[in-house]
């Protein structure tokens, strides 16, 4: 019988910084989305380690022979809940290369997370999927979580965020 | 012809957690969620104006006569894209008072937090809205803002995310 490899889950340092962009770019080319890939690593050390940090990130190690492998990573934030009056944890990437699936290292990332959230108190720990991906919400539901089915998100992004800034205000609607 | 009344705009201050928590009041009663509603004025003003603040709200204050009242808010936070390397202004609850809606208070809200969205460098400006609330999909569709059919929310809470924090770490998945 083989073993399971060993994943060691560690909260990114500066200098993960490679490593991490390097597995979001292999997110997105398994999301065939590289084209709308324009983090640099100046921008991903900037949002992670930067005056005013904006997210932190969780990479999960995997032992191979004497050295250690990048073969996933999470990508979190905190959001908030004016119902709970409580802060909740937002999970907005997680990603395990294809050679490393099966293996663990997703549940162990989102065991992780969900520790981290009721560490600090959050009375949420919540994320996206998409609606066609049924693999990951299998795995998702075999956690515990439930999709909520009737919230969709909206997004104003580029030409239309800046139509909308620019709209007069004294209209009625 | 009847003037439409005039909405001022202010980021909530310190003092004006009543006021804040009141609406969010109101809009846990226009939504039959006041069950829900857990959040007190010592959270509130932990959560905006605490050491670590977590989210930010500005108010909108109809005159009327020689006094304001506050008709309406909006309570948002930031999240990050890991695709774009840039944050992005997530708006978590926006409420108008039932008897100032149709006058442009929601309208300038949106305004202006696309202004701050464009001002603070985020890429996105995003929120939420039920599949049947057919009245908020047109006010953004007229905002020229884009319903994302294909993602869906997934939330663990409570026991439930008591129990994924304490799931073995070890099994393959």
């Amino acid at each position: 019988m083989q073993e399971l490899p060993h994943f060691e889950l560690r909260p990114a340092c500066p200098q993960d910084v490679p490593a991490l962009l390097d597995l979001i770019r292999g997110l997105a080319e398994y999301e065939k989305l590289t084209d709308l890939l324009e983090n640099t690593p100046e921008r991903l050390h900037e949002a992670l380690f930067g005056e005013r940090p904006v997210a932190e990130a969780l990479l999960a190690w995997a032992k191979v022979d004497e050295s250690s492998v990048a073969a996933g990573f999470a990508l979190y934030f905190h959001n908030y809940s004016t119902f709970l009056g409580r802060k909740g944890l937002y999970l907005e990437d997680l990603f395990v290369r294809p050679e490393y699936r099966g293996q663990g290292c997703g549940k162990a990332l989102m065991i992780e997370l969900a520790q981290i959230a009721l560490n600090r108190g959050c009375g949420r720990f919540e994320w996206t999927v998409l609606d066609w991906n049924t693999s990951a919400q299998r795995f998702y539901a075999d956690l515990g979580a439930a999709v909520l089915p009737d919230w969709r998100i909206v997004r104003t992004t580029g030409d239309s965020l800046s139509a909308l800034a620019s709209l007069p205000r004294n209209s009625s609607s």
